[in-house]
């Protein structure tokens, strides 16, 4: 029987999804689970129940910046803004779930390689050609994925997904499930850590 | 010289301010600091950039109760959301500065007996009637609280806290400056803890 995973679903375009992801695996592992990683749009979110990006709040923009420099500091990770952030991720999200070819606990390589571009190097993950470059680093065959990008099925598995996130009650990034137990943001993985440790309370 | 604060904004209206309230001295003592308690109006923080009770919100409000459960129940403390929640709290921060007499490390007894009051048994603060009870358990006369709450100095001492805790960029409850580094919500307690034995990093 496979290990239980932990859920993870977070937007391309959320630096504490990044913060978050250079995190999990470890936390993951700690617990004998596996990472089920499930890339979604928070724009999607925003349509349906109102909404904009953290950064672009007034007041709560400034301090989350600020929160995010510091957070990244203490884990000793870069953290870099990409021109024009917040920006659009279903590209980046496309490459996932393509990549998964239907295994959700696959293509963690291709998300961390994705962050790092992104938030790691201050990179484009927007375009089409900056999703390919990532992935081409990772011997990804270049045309196969352009293709992809581009591919009905592909489109609408990463519809289906982005739909199954909010049916689950999703609002945030990131955004854990363990098990039917849901967390929502970064500063919520030591209470993940505790709760698995201790079977919930 | 007075020991240097850690300065707790909070509005009585929020459950985890409530959570952090009741772990806030600890903490400050450990690092040789005394609490400057704060009260605000998150109504005043919504008139001035907008935004709505937390747990109004689609989503987010049905997460955030089951957060505030969990929080409190790894803390052992008691979690009830007294009736008409969320509500007026002007009453109590009147309350608060009153007694604070111009020393903002005073009245932390105060604080906490509404704390757990409005929280700790879903009791009632928001009128004038359920503030002067939790006042007379700690021994202060009703008749000249009931008076302060009417008093035109208090209400614009009160007035002029809410303000300046707007000028100095509080948005939501718990919001904690240890010197002039901003912590936002219950969650970052870990990381206030961190930064003021590191000396911030």
């Amino acid at each position: 029987m496979a290990p239980p995973t932990l859920d993870f679903y977070f937007d391309f375009s959320s630096p504490y999804g990044y913060l978050a992801a250079v995190q999990i695996g470890e936390l993951a592992a700690r617990h004998g689970r596996r990472v089920a990683w499930k890339p979604f749009l928070l724009g999607a979110v925003y349509k349906k129940i109102g909404g904009q990006p953290l950064v672009a709040q007034p007041l709560k923009g400034d301090y989350s910046v600020r929160d995010m420099q510091r957070s990244a500091r203490e884990l000793q990770v870069p953290l870099h803004f990409p021109p024009g952030f917040p920006f659009a991720s279903v590209a980046a999200c496309r490459a996932v779930y393509w990549r998964q070819a239907g295994d959700p606990t696959a293509a963690g390589d291709l998300v961390l390689a994705f962050y790092h571009r992104a938030f790691g190097e201050g990179g484009d993950i927007s375009s089409a050609e900056g999703v390919l470059e990532v992935a081409e680093r990772l011997g990804i065959e270049r045309g196969e994925l352009e293709a992809a990008l581009q591919d009905a099925s592909v489109k609408e598995k990463t519809r289906q997904e982005v739909e199954a996130a909010l049916d689950r009650g999703v609002f945030g990034s990131p955004f854990i499930f363990a098990d039917d137990e849901p967390f929502w943001g970064a500063d919520r993985l030591p209470v993940l850590d505790r709760w698995l440790s201790r079977g919930g309370w």
